[in-house]
């Protein structure tokens, strides 16, 4: 089946190549902000390849061209690149390179490397450059030889890409210090700080959720992340901030120049950096969040501008939301697991009734994920969902991240799995649960996986953990169970959570093998981070089980119903190797009872889940009708 | 009070230095093949500072003279540098600078640091180099200025050191292909593999472990490793053995000669890649394993000859024991569980001692450590102790790395707890166990920690995991009981330990944080570590448990006296997440059940231990004698 479109617009930008004497061009999955989700403008590498998964990288050169995304996209990467001829490059598989493997290989020397310098991160943009270097020194090339390998930073896309979408231009807001508990000031007074320690005068911010966790700012530029395309430079007394000025009003701008906000153009950053970085200023850079060009505006011969490459510091304060911001995220969690709560009520009704036994009476994953998002779009403050909701029935379970479209769309199976990975924006806060319920009778195998699953879920949750731990050396909580089943799941267990932000953020997470091999950062009071094992049986169902956790103190958690305390001489001790975290879970929905096999249980495991359902009851019960309450209490009873 | 031996030594080496124009000299606690103990030859910090811990550098210059040392031996050093003038200077504690940063501060251009090379990682070296480097820089003096920081190599030592030990020669002796289930060809081969494939022509091999696992050589030139002091190069068809000819015998020489092997003086390493290095030789050494000066032969202006710079292959190939190797220790693990059981039944008589109880009897800790070495010396095929024992009655168990001397030795107390941290060396292989028992009664608590301790031991050995688990992942099995009640313990779970080789080997660990933020090396199949939680309280007790593992394929367990196996679908999805892999706990030696409190257990850690003290019935009790075998039957019985 030959792809005809995918394969005009190949030769089209193979053209465009030619003419600019570019031998390969390689299109991320970014915009100029290293967002996770990207607007329509940014999606040159779906228009190219036809792939539309969150994550891939096209290479395209002469003839031929390859795609590289993750383990969650492989099945669907696999059918949307069906006659493109693209290749499928499965990533972290064995024998499969990586993109600058298959360039240091492929790339021959005076060849040119091409690709938007803004879309790619520093450290990328530098590891590319090595494959270049690595290529020249293979052929014995050295820094003068004019046949030198080069990169060529271009957007071939514009000319190329017909009908491109524009760039969002959505209006601001802006939070109070009611909202967070922190004030602008404070949060500039506390950047300045570290960017004081480091002996930097100004810090280079792109990433748009640190941009609006400095300024309480929120917009609406990217799907999903209420956050605005701009960039920031932090100095000592004020902070530009490059943004479209029509979507900032009067009043937000007023607020905003209080604290020292200069408003720029969007676009004029990139200029602005080559004008400074002739003067002498020490920049602070991340080389995670900003781009290789706003890298290369600042640095190269001749410049009078330092760098300092670092972590951005707002990325750890952005991380450990304040106590104002907990609270709020409470709050966010039980409007949503009313709406939540509520769908699965509707759920076992449908279930139970012989219209929808009889295959009478149908309803598809798409007709339940309107109605979840019309139930939270009843709750107070709600502003979006958190990212594109997952409705998958029976066999699509078994895609990690699948999500039904009007062509995958599905009759919800009855006896079967129905599994819900959904979240919301509130105004309150992030939410992201996921609930997997059987939509009938589930089998003994089948109630024997989703125990696994859910026992990995609670253990996790119960840890009590000292300062220094990381998500890797938690990981194996949430996994024991399935390990011992023959089973895994080719994901991590758990992300940050933005506060009314990214619904994914960094710098803490919770998987195997850490960052790259690197432990990543350990557990601070604040953290919110998700809790979601799985099980995904290709063809059959998929399983996964997700709460929000909060990390705090060991002696603020409340367990059993009482405070966690270290009693007698446990807290002369927990004084010594402490301080002591756990984890708070903040997801207020039951688990689907009828799915659990008891039996494979501990005593420790029934009593947590017994706990936390007794908490949800309390919590949600208020907020439902009579019908609603009765059936949750059963839910909820004690196993 | 002033230490005029220490004095005078000092004022000695000030005029060596004067003499030869250094201006810091460096001593550093290593022998030329960075092994973890050192024979009396390379205790030259010890000769000059009177400190005789493990740990210790010591920098003399003009005027002055520091040591630095670990947590270990704050004390110690703090007694026995006094009256030498030498400050003392305590290791990662806060405002304390490491030697560089104090070089760093101190030295001015133009002057010499000297040390001697070969006892100096290569990696170390080059930190000693950037600390010259630095302080140029801070004067701005260039590559070309003539008054330079500079570094010397230089053995001051041996000039001044009147009647320095010499340096150790005991006979060497081969395994043969019966008790590694490997040749020496064969090792050579694997070894030869990988130096091919990263294009290497020679590796030149410093540790003593890694050479005797190629060659199949034993020693005894270092205490409690049965190796011989010795380096290697490896060439395409032969191996150059540098080595003192006097310990090698006629018949040895001749078995390794037929495997290419030239005999060549111990000495003569440097000369010989003195030499080498104009030639056009691609030599592999690994940077944490080979010296300052064996890199500075290699490499430098004008050389001919390359070096790649990575982890010797060896590491890997020898942390994963044959099966020939694992049935050995497995063997290797009785004889000793045999002897360490007897001692626990002499204990067990000793503490139900009427004369002991009322204070008549009094047995001490040195006491304790020769019974026990008694007992193993009759264990066939024994050689020596693996490390020096840790007997360690009451608040000496608190001290973790206490070792009884003629000064420490105290009398073994009744009614506290008895730590006793012990190893030996087999013709069968190496062991490291170490059993906590109560000398009477033990109070709630104890029991409550012993068991907390006890759990988290056989939580960790029950693991099973897939491919790509680190000991990060698993270390948390082992601390989460202990982290609930506020405790911790400051050391890492589990260590390698080699097949009659050195008991503390790597790459993989089982610890919180790995190697410097980075997970360490994945288990694989073969591999033998170490678990042993502990729980220190300070002036009151210590308590350890320490078992032997080994890394199998999960397929190969066996749990509950079957083969652990994946059944029905489980055998397909661990096809498709595995290979599984899981423990086999070699150590054969029961648990002090008087110390448990079994209230506290899961039922899961209670079959978990039935399980275990059922096996160790069976192994162990064919060798005990009628009183024994009654005795260690009720010790074993299922609680």
């Amino acid at each position: 089946m030959y792809n005809d479109v995918i394969n005009k617009r190949l030769a089209s930008l193979r053209s465009a190549m030619k003419a600019a004497g570019i031998d390969y061009y390689l299109f991320v999955t970014a915009d100029y902000h290293s967002s996770e989700y990207v607007s329509d403008f940014f999606k040159a590498r779906e228009y190219f390849s036809g792939f539309n998964g969150s994550n891939g990288d096209l290479l395209v050169w002469k003839d031929g061209a390859a795609l590289w995304t993750d383990g969650r996209y492989f099945l669907q990467a696999g059918m949307q690149l069906e006659g493109t001829g693209i290749e499928l490059m499965k990533m972290a598989m064995p024998g499969v390179p990586t993109v600058e493997e298959f360039l240091e290989k492929s790339m021959l020397p005076g060849e040119t490397l091409s690709f938007d310098g803004r879309c790619i991160p520093l450290g990328r943009g530098k590891e590319l450059e090595d494959v270049c270097k690595a290529v020249d020194k293979k052929a014995c090339l050295d820094a003068e030889n004019p046949d030198k390998t080069s990169i060529k930073l271009a957007d071939l896309a514009d000319g190329v890409w017909t009908e491109r979408p524009a760039l969002p231009a959505n209006k601001v807001w802006l939070l109070t210090k009611e909202d967070t508990g922190e004030s602008v000031a404070e949060r500039l007074k506390r950047v300045r700080e570290e960017m004081d320690k480091k002996g930097c005068d100004e810090l280079v911010l792109s990433s748009l959720d640190d941009i609006a966790w400095l300024l309480l700012l929120r917009g609406a530029d990217i799907e999903f992340n209420p956050v605005a395309l701009s960039y920031a430079v932090v100095k000592k007394d004020s902070v530009d901030l490059y943004i479209n000025e029509d979507i900032v009003s009067g009043e937000v701008k007023n607020t905003l120049s209080k604290d020292g906000v200069c408003f720029k153009p969007y676009n004029d950053i990139y200029g602005d950096l080559r004008a400074d970085s002739d003067k002498d200023i020490t920049f602070m850079i991340d080389p995670k969040r900003v781009s290789y060009s706003i890298y290369k505006e600042l640095t190269g011969e001749g410049k009078k501008a330092k760098t300092v490459e670092c972590r951005c510091p707002i990325t750890l304060m952005k991380a450990c939301k304040t106590e104002v911001e907990i609270d709020s995220e409470r709050k966010a969690h039980i409007i949503d697991g009313v709406a939540v709560t509520k769908l699965l009520y509707r759920l076992y009704k449908l279930k139970n009734d012989p219209a929808f036994k009889s295959g009478e009476k149908k309803v598809t994953e798409l007709e339940v994920a309107d109605e979840l998002l019309k139930l939270r779009q009843a709750g107070e403050g709600f502003l979006d969902q958190s990212f594109a909701p997952i409705i998958a029935t029976a066999e699509h379970g078994a895609i990690i991240h699948y999500e039904p479209d009007e062509k995958s769309n599905a009759e919800i199976k009855k006896d079967a799995f129905l599994l819900m990975d959904t979240g919301g924006q509130y105004k309150t806060g992030t939410t992201d649960i996921t609930r997997t319920v059987m939509m009938g009778e589930a089998s003994e195998e089948e109630k024997k996986l989703y125990t696994a699953v859910l026992c990995g879920n609670l253990r996790l949750a119960n840890a009590i953990f000292p300062e220094g731990t990381s998500g890797q050396n938690l990981d194996v909580l949430a996994r024991s169970e399935l390990w011992r089943r023959g089973l895994d799941y080719r994901h991590g267990t758990g992300h940050g959570v933005g506060f009314l932000l990214n619904v994914h953020e960094g710098p803490q997470n919770i998987n195997l093998k850490g960052a790259a091999g690197k432990l990543t950062e350990t557990f601070k009071e604040g953290m919110i981070t998700s809790d979601e094992p799985g099980v995904y049986l290709d063809g059959e169902f998929g399983i996964r089980l997700e709460n929000m956790m909060v990390c705090l103190k060991a002696e603020k958690l409340v367990k059993n119903g009482k405070s966690f305390e270290f009693t007698g001489r446990e807290e002369g001790y927990a004084k010594e190797y402490g301080p002591f975290y756990g984890f708070e879970t903040i997801t207020m929905v039951p688990f689907d009872k009828t799915s659990i096999d008891k039996s494979l249980m501990t005593i420790e495991d029934i009593e947590l889940l017994n706990e936390y359902h007794a908490k949800v009851y309390k919590q949600i019960a208020p907020f439902l009708d009579e019908e609603e309450k009765v059936w949750l209490k059963e839910e909820t009873a004690a196993l």
